[in-house]
């Protein structure tokens, strides 16, 4: 590749395209592939040391508190001031896929000041919002989850419908979910409910397939056929087609089946039917972390 | 919300952050919310209309081919100078998930030679790079493989190991799947692919959970059991644990099976975890198409 006279190469290990570092007019100018693997891996192997030799004098330390189970303006009502502008540590969020990501800024002149700071704020983040935080600094759902399953021995399999097997790949996206999920069905039509999960035909017809009766009947089969100490049910309307009168799109049943108990919740999603699918595989991940 | 003076303020019908529109220094200022959805659906509703009084006289059309199973250089190479800079129509390109869309960017005074320059720029791709393209304008590979299956009146189950659901996810992305996809098993673990899938205890035995044989049962098996015309098997290894000698982190089977023919490709994917997973799911959904 070219480079404009004056500059520094930088390395990409995971592609072709090198990156570009100059120094001009007393700034220093750091340009980086868009693919974003490409761009972090560059941005932690180069350009991040190279910031952190401008930066020296003052340390900034970030720690996040994932939440999931109120939305960002619920979480702030309850945060108040906590999240006042100019604050240090500063407090704030971004959403993702219903999952709230509070981001705690603490600026000090050493890094062990700034890591208590941020300590500090987590522990009293943690008391506001109680169960509604899952872990920190960039866990997922899922992680915490597959965590929790492994530390306890437990293993898990899924029955989706409406979900078509986002849950199983939601699960499956940590390295070394083998260790607690067995497997799972995803039963999109109805034959499969009953051929693969052995749902009765009468309990669909009675209540439909959208219904608490058959996502608890998801759940409990895949359990028992499984053989694992958890499982999830789903079944639900991800639109935009399929709503009747009574069964809106957006409506979906998920359910939980263990040796302790069995509960179904009803859920009303809104927006695209990819809001509908994320929302439902994310709630069951969160039903089951707030229920194992 | 609070507007600056002046301004005004652009509907939100997804959210509650309002858009804001001023006019300053003979510039148009628009901010919109940085939620994508929200973003999208402000910038069509209230953006672009006053964007679009602004830009009378030239009009702009842009055109995207869609094209799976090479990499970008190589599309770049076989291009040639049609993706010189500077001509028009332009044409660029970007990549994601093993996607390469190309954009034809033709500008003209009127809209009906704009649109005439991108179908006659199109046409000249499709026939310079074949069957790489799948599609066209934004559609994805699991789009044209489902309106495929559904013309031809045939339907689709899937047995997953490695990609743990996220060949099933991807299929039921789209809108109306349930015409054409039936069912699918997440046989993550062994047991699973014996005991739901009927695979031979001694197959894996002998070659191991991943491996063409193992990879060709699961499709042949799913087949059968969900009474489909096509099915579809993924099983490897996604890393970044579990290689061996012989199999490395991102070796892959994919196999399809159907009424004329059973066959298995194998693959080494690189890079991450999710790379090894979305690659195998994407190319899976790519061989259904091309092999359908």
């Amino acid at each position: 590749a070219y480079l404009p006279a004056g500059a520094d190469g930088l390395a990409n290990p995971l592609g072709t395209a090198p990156g570009i570092m100059a120094e001009a007019a007393g700034k220093l100018i750091i340009c980086m592939p868009g693919v974003p693997t490409e761009m972090e891996c560059m941005f932690g192997e180069s350009a991040a040391p190279r910031l952190k030799a401008l930066a020296a004098g003052q340390v900034v330390v970030i720690g996040k508190v994932m939440c999931f189970g109120a939305g960002e303006s619920t979480i702030a009502d309850k945060l108040g001031r906590l999240m006042q502008r100019g604050r240090n540590p500063l407090i704030n969020s971004t959403a993702s896929a219903g999952v709230i990501t509070l981001h705690i800024v603490a600026a000090a002149g050493r890094k062990a000041d700034a890591e208590e700071m941020v300590e500090r704020q987590r522990a009293r983040l943690v008391e506001i919002l109680g169960d509604l935080v899952y872990g920190c600094d960039g866990q997922s759902l899922a992680e915490v989850v597959g965590a929790a399953l492994k530390e306890r021995n437990k293993t898990l399999a899924v029955a989706e419908s409406c979900t078509g097997g986002l849950l199983g790949k939601l699960v499956t996206d940590v390295p070394g979910a083998g260790d607690y999920f067995k497997c799972g069905w995803i039963t999109y039509c109805n034959e499969a409910k009953i051929r693969e999960l052995g749902i009765p035909a009468e309990l669909i017809e009675e209540h439909g397939a959208v219904s608490e009766e058959v996502c608890l009947a998801m759940a409990q089969s895949a359990r028992v056929k499984a053989g694992s100490d958890y499982a999830v049910g789903i079944t639900g309307i991800a639109g935009p087609g399929g709503a009747t009168e009574q069964k809106p799109v957006g409506l979906v049943y998920i359910s939980l089946d263990c040796a302790e108990k069995s509960l179904c919740r009803k859920h009303i999603f809104s927006h695209s039917r990819q809001n509908v699918r994320l929302g439902s595989a994310m709630t069951a991940l969160n039903m089951l972390r707030t229920e194992m």
